[in-house]
């Protein structure tokens, strides 16, 4: 997507240099628009596990990529280059280690590597796998996108039929499932993007997403340099806005999505879901097929919720308004403690569709099934 | 309620200094505790406008006494008396215009000063004018108190009938209707503070409550100071607590509720009523008469919402980390506008009932009306 005016991915390689990459580096945004340049394994490690680069998608690719780093700096000889390959693979896998997107990555760029036939085309093998890896991402966010406008031109054609057709489409999401966290276009956002690229009028309501206000923090900045309108708000406002007719369309994203089609996602889009059945506001899931869970149905008791540390809470982060520069507030008193749970799971009767890669479909068993008849049982690529 | 083991209210006449009070300085909690002196009619005008006091029930009765401060230092012929006392009033109520209470306790107490048979007669009507309130405030949150402890009670007896005597009772609480907010007990927290006073172990989950975050730095403090265990949780977070069981019960306070039943609160209340609906957790707003606008039916259409400064939404305030001083973090990009509705309406249907200082009735126009036959008409004492 576009960054003052000009076209990026969250990766790409760095023109006759093999095995380097450059990233956004999103520790620093959105106060700061800073690139930076990834040579060897370890700088791929330290990207990651510093979250520089963060979201399923994006993880999977700088892992790619990261191996492609390792294929580069391998010893010549087979047997030392297949050592170094695997020792690489492991360093990467453990910097998020229940990051599945990220296993898998790496599993399929070793698969490709050790098929070639010398180390020459291994090192070819590891370029083309992680080419393949970053544009597959690239490629699904962009269907999800396709299928997701198909809703958004609908609702357009709707409000122009009833005379609403000065109001853009009023689109609200929570947390960042933007291209941010994929390699391009994102998840949620795809359809925003192709939207807004098509002429749509549109505008969107930006949940803050505390602890860690990654809606403030990357929504926000990423609809804002690709010059899509939009407003901040609290994460409490959501229902104030569905009640008024403020909303026409809630879209997020999602970590895990059950077969059942139950969603975990961060933690408050399931209030946001409540809000929306209650005022008949279409809510859906932007899904990459990878994010399925075959082997989960109900999601409430078979998803674990992982429990993050208190200071999230008990902080906010952000630019300081008397030194200018990076701080945290204490926002309670110092003796209260805070439990923070990162993730809550929207039960499927509360989910309108599931836009994905493939098409749309309903949150049901069913419905998952028949756009996905191949893919059944263990998932080796569910991400999170 | 206690602070460092020590019983106070929010305000109190200091002794021997006729029209003198101590508040509790609101601005600097949770970090720093406070109290100031307030003399002159314009020491109260100025702390009822730089929100040092703030809360309709400690803002009426700061302005009440604001008037025995105006009777004091008063001339002593009676026509001067007057003019001066009238002025007073003026100033007091120009403070924050929209609060009912305000006016109400100001009106109340020029009523009684001009009824008095001489100057001397009308101080001393003044101060006790003044006790009145403040102690009527007290003693309304006290039978609140009461009332809603029948509710805890009740669900301890449950838990301990399904063998889960061994858990606390956990309520969960949005924004600040503690005593903070009024004399002495709050709304929402006067059952909390009875149960906890009477042995009932309790555990309160504090909402954030973004953009002003009352809840972390109000309701997490006053708790705290009188020993009730509790967590700050991001606004986020009650859905998926309910979900699993975690939560007993909702209070919450209000700012206007219909005498239909539909009640008006710090936005983000509804989210958390619509959670409680979908996984029956009961669902209470606790209230003084005086906050019932008998003068509407329908609070989504009839209760207009304040839009509030867009920084309150883009910054987050607390106590810099770096610096150890009071600070604000600009948690967005500089360019992101944002919007700030400051309340939301939750309809009656979510409402399992309200909590006066009558007793317990349902959020309905039948059940409004049978506990409060004798309030009909046009409202002079609705708090906002």
């Amino acid at each position: 997507m576009k960054v003052e005016g000009r076209h990026y991915r969250t990766i790409w390689p760095v023109e006759n240099k093999p095995g380097v990459t450059r990233i956004i580096d999103q520790r620093v945004l959105p106060h700061k628009f800073v690139t930076i340049e990834l040579k060897t394994v370890e700088d791929y490690a330290v990207a990651i596990s510093d979250m520089a680069v963060r979201g399923a998608g994006l993880i999977g690719a700088t892992a790619a990529y990261g191996m492609w780093a390792a294929a580069i700096t391998a010893p010549d000889t087979r047997t030392a280059f297949d050592e170094w390959s695997a020792l690489a693979a492991e360093r990467l896998i453990a910097t998020r280690p229940t990051a599945k997107n990220l296993e898998w990555a790496v599993s399929r760029q070793l698969k490709t590597m050790s098929e070639a036939a010398d180390v020459h085309g291994a090192r070819d093998a590891a370029r083309r796998g992680a080419a393949e890896v970053a544009d597959s991402d690239a490629a699904m966010c962009r269907d999800i996108g396709t299928h997701g406008l198909e809703i958004i031109r609908k609702i357009r054609e709707r409000k122009i039929n009833d005379g609403r057709g000065g109001e853009p489409v009023r689109i609200l999401t929570h947390c960042n499932a933007g291209w941010l966290a994929f390699v391009d276009f994102g998840s949620a956002t795809a359809p925003i993007y192709a939207a807004h690229d098509e002429g749509i009028p549109i505008h969107v309501w930006v949940d803050e997403t505390r602890p860690r206000a990654q809606g403030a923090a990357l929504t926000a900045w990423e609809l804002g340099s690709h010059g899509v309108p939009h407003h901040l708000i609290v994460d409490n406002a959501g229902g104030h806005l569905m009640q008024h007719g403020l909303v026409d369309l809630v879209i997020t994203g999602a970590d895990r999505v059950t077969a059942g089609g139950d969603a975990a996602n961060k933690i408050g889009t399931y209030l946001k879901a409540l809000a929306a059945e209650d005022n008949a506001v279409p809510f859906y899931i932007a899904l990459p097929s990878s994010t399925f869970d075959w082997d989960l149905d109900d999601g409430i008791t078979g998803i674990k919720i992982e429990e993050r540390g208190a200071d999230e809470v008990r902080y906010a982060r952000g630019l300081s308004r008397s030194t200018g520069l990076p701080d945290e507030v204490l926002i309670c008193p110092e003796t209260s403690a805070a439990r923070n749970w990162g993730f809550d799971v929207t039960p499927r009767r509360f989910i309108t569709g599931l836009i994905t890669e493939r098409g749309i479909c309903p949150a049901t068993p069913k419905g998952i099934r028949k756009l996905f008849p191949d893919f059944t049982g263990s998932s080796k690529e569910s991400a999170e």
